[in-house]
C-alpha cells in the first residue's frame, strides 16, 4: 500500500543535505509511496536537482518559511512559528494529506506542536515517546523515553497499551509481551506508582509478563518495556553512552599499532557483523504515541541511512494502522478501577 | 597501615570456596593486614588447611552457626538469625575488632542488619549503596543503587556528601566533582526532587558541577553521580545487561568458524586490553554508606578475584578513614534551608 509521508526537510543538524536524499532512498525502496518535503522551497528544489529528482511525480514540495531551532523553547516555537517546517508537516497529517510525518528537529517543540495540532486520542492523558532498541535476539520497544517525568499508574498502563500496539504494528508481533521496568532490590520492589501500575497491567487485556530489571531488557525477555520518562531517558542515554564508550575503546585499541591494525583487518567479518547488528542508525525513529496521527522523531544528528530508517518506520506504522490499533486496544480495556 | 577486615565466609553463591582463598589473596597483597573469617569453623578450617594457611597468625576464625539465605526476607533474617555469619561480621565492626566487613550475601539483609547494629551517622537519614563503574578514562562512583526508592532532595544531598567522601578516600581524588543524574528533555528538566536537590547541592561545599545525562556519565564527566535508588538501580543493571550482551555477541561471532577463531587469536592483545579495562570483577564491592562503620557488599556470584577486589576496597576505605571523612563533610555543611 502506498503511503504519503510528510518530511520536515529543514529539521536536524544537517537539514536538506540529509532529509532530501533520505526521502529519495525511501522512495527507491518503497516505490508506491510518496513524500512531501516541507521547508525552504529553493533549498529543497536545488537538493532535488542535484539528485536528479526534480521531476519525480511522487515528490511534492510544500513551502514553509520558518525553522524551529534545536534549542528553542517548545512553548515559544509553538506559539510564534506557525509557518515552521515542523508545524506545516504536522498540519499535513492533520488535514489527511499525509499519513505520517517525520522530523529531526527539537523534540520538545515537536511534541508540543503535535499535541496542539493533532490532539491526544480519547483515553490517553499524555502522549509518550517510544523507541526500539536491539536486544540479544530481536528488538524491544521502550517507553516513555522522556516526555513524561512524573507518571501515575494509569499513565504507565496507557504506555503499555500504546507500546503493545506499536510493537504489533511495526515489528509484526501479534501479541507482544509487556513488562514493567523495575528494580530487584530484595525488600523494596519498586516505588508506589510502579506497584500499582503492575496491578493495572495485570488486569488489562495486554500480555503482561510482570516486572523486568535493566539487565533482562537486553536479554530480550520482553517485547515492550514500560517506565516513566525519567527512568526511560536514563535507560536510553546510559545505553547509548556505554555502547559508544565500548565501541570507541575497541576502535582505538585496534588502531594502536600495525599488528593490531592487521588483526582488525582479519577480524573484519566479526566487526562488521557487530556493527550491522547494533548499528544505532537502524533503530532511529522514535514514535510520538497517543496522538491522532503518526509523528516520528529522528535523531538530530542522523545521517541519510538513519533518517531513511526513521521514514520507513513512519510509513510502516501508517501502513499497519497504528492509530486505530491503539484506539481499538483502548476500547477493549475494562474500566479502570478507581 | 594494617587493617583488620571481617569476612562473612559463608555468604554468596560459593561460600568458603571463594571467600577463604580471596582472604588469603588479600593478605598476600597487603601483608600487614589481618582477616577474621566468620562462619562454620569446620568448613573454614578445612578450606584454610587445603590452602596451607591454617597457621597464618593474621587469620582468625570466628564461629557463627547460621547463614542468611539469598532469598530470605531481610526483616526475618535480622530478627531470627542473631548468630548468622553476616550478623557476627557486622558485630565485629561494631565492637571495634574489625575495621570493616565484607559480605557477598543477601543485600537487603546486609543493609537491614548493618543499619540495626551500626546505626546511621548523625545527619544521615538513610544509608545508600555506592559502587564504582569504569568510564572512558577513570572510574565513577554512582549512588544510590537501590537502597532508597523514593528520595527527597535532602537525601540526594546526603548521597552527594557520602559519595564525595568515598571517591576521595578510595580513589584518592582530593575534591571529587559531583553531578546529579538528570534527563535532557527540552522543556522538562527532571522531576521536582531533582530540581530542588540541584539547589541544595549547589549551596553545599561539594564541588557540584550540575546535571549529567546517562551518556555523559560514561564520558567520565563526573567523579560522583547522585540519583535515587530506583534510577541508580536501572542505571547499573542496564549497564551490566548491555555490556554482557555486547561481550557475548563478540565472543560468539569470534567462535563462528576457523577463520574468525584465527582472527580472535591475532586480536588477543586488543581483546585482553578490553577485558582488563572493563572487567566488572575489578569494580566489585559496593559500599553501604552513612553507617557508623564500613560495610562492603560483594556480588553474590563473585569469583576469587572479584571477592578479593571487594576486600581491598573495604580495607582502603578503612585505611583512608571513610567514616570520619563523611562525618567531617556533614559537619562542614551549612544548615540546610527549610
Amino acid at each position: 500500500m502506498g503511503i504519503t509521508v510528510a518530511i520536515d526537510a529543514m529539521g536536524g543538524d544537517h537539514g536538506v543535505a540529509v532529509t532530501v536524499p533520505a526521502a529519495l532512498a525511501f522512495l527507491r525502496a518503497d516505490p508506491d509511496s510518496r513524500v512531501i518535503l516541507v521547508g525552504d522551497a529553493a533549498a529543497i528544489g536545488s537538493a532535488l536537482q542535484r539528485l536528479r529528482a526534480s521531476n519525480d511525480a511522487r515528490v511534492r514540495v510544500e513551502p514553509a518559511s520558518e525553522v524551529v531551532g534545536m534549542d528553542e523553547s517548545p512553548a515559544l516555537a509553538m506559539r510564534n512559528k506557525k509557518d515552521s517546517s515542523m508545524r506545516v508537516s504536522i498540519n499535513l497529517v492533520d488535514r489527511g494529506e499525509a499519513d505520517a510525518c517525520v522530523s529531526a528537529g527539537n523534540t520538545g517543540a515537536l511534541m508540543a506542536t503535535a499535541r496542539f495540532v493533532l490532539k491526544t486520542l480519547p483515553g490517553i492523558d499524555r502522549p509518550a515517546i517510544a523507541s526500539f532498541l536491539p536486544t540479544r535476539d530481536a528488538a524491544v520497544c521502550v517507553l516513555d523515553l522522556g516526555a513524561n517525568v512524573d507518571c501515575t499508574p494509569e499513565h504507565l498502563l496507557q504506555f503499555g497499551i500504546m507500546g503493545s500496539a506499536l510493537a504489533a504494528a511495526v515489528e509484526g508481533k501479534p501479541a507482544p509481551s509487556v513488562a514493567l521496568l523495575n528494580i530487584g532490590s530484595e525488600d523494596i520492589k519498586g516505588n508506589e506508582a510502579v506497584k500499582r501500575a503492575s496491578a493495572l497491567l495485570a488486569a488489562s487485556p495486554l500480555r503482561f509478563i510482570g516486572n523486568i530489571e535493566g539487565d533482562d531488557v537486553y536479554r530480550g525477555n520482553a517485547d515492550v518495556v514500560v517506565c516513566d520518562g525519567f527512568v526511560g531517558n536514563v535507560f536510553l542515554k546510559t545505553s547509548e553512552g556505554l555502547a559508544q564508550m565500548l565501541g570507541d575503546f575497541l576502535k582505538s585499541e585496534f588502531r594502536r599499532n600495525w599488528l593490531t591494525q592487521l588483526s582488525a583487518m582479519l577480524a573484519l567479518p566479526v566487526l562488521r557483523a557487530f556493527k550491522r547488528r547494533f548499528d544505532h542508525r537502524r533503530y532511529n525513529g522514535a514514535c510520538l504515541l497517543g496522538l491522532r496521527g503518526i509523528v516520528v522523531k529522528s535523531h538530530g544528528s542522523a545521517d541519510v541511512f538513519g533518517f531513511t530508517c526513521a521514514i520507513q518506520r513512519a510509513a510502516e506504522a501508517a501502513r499497519q494502522g497504528l492509530v486505530s490499533r491503539i484506539t481499538n486496544q483502548l476500547e477493549s480495556l475494562a474500566p479502570i478501577p478507581a
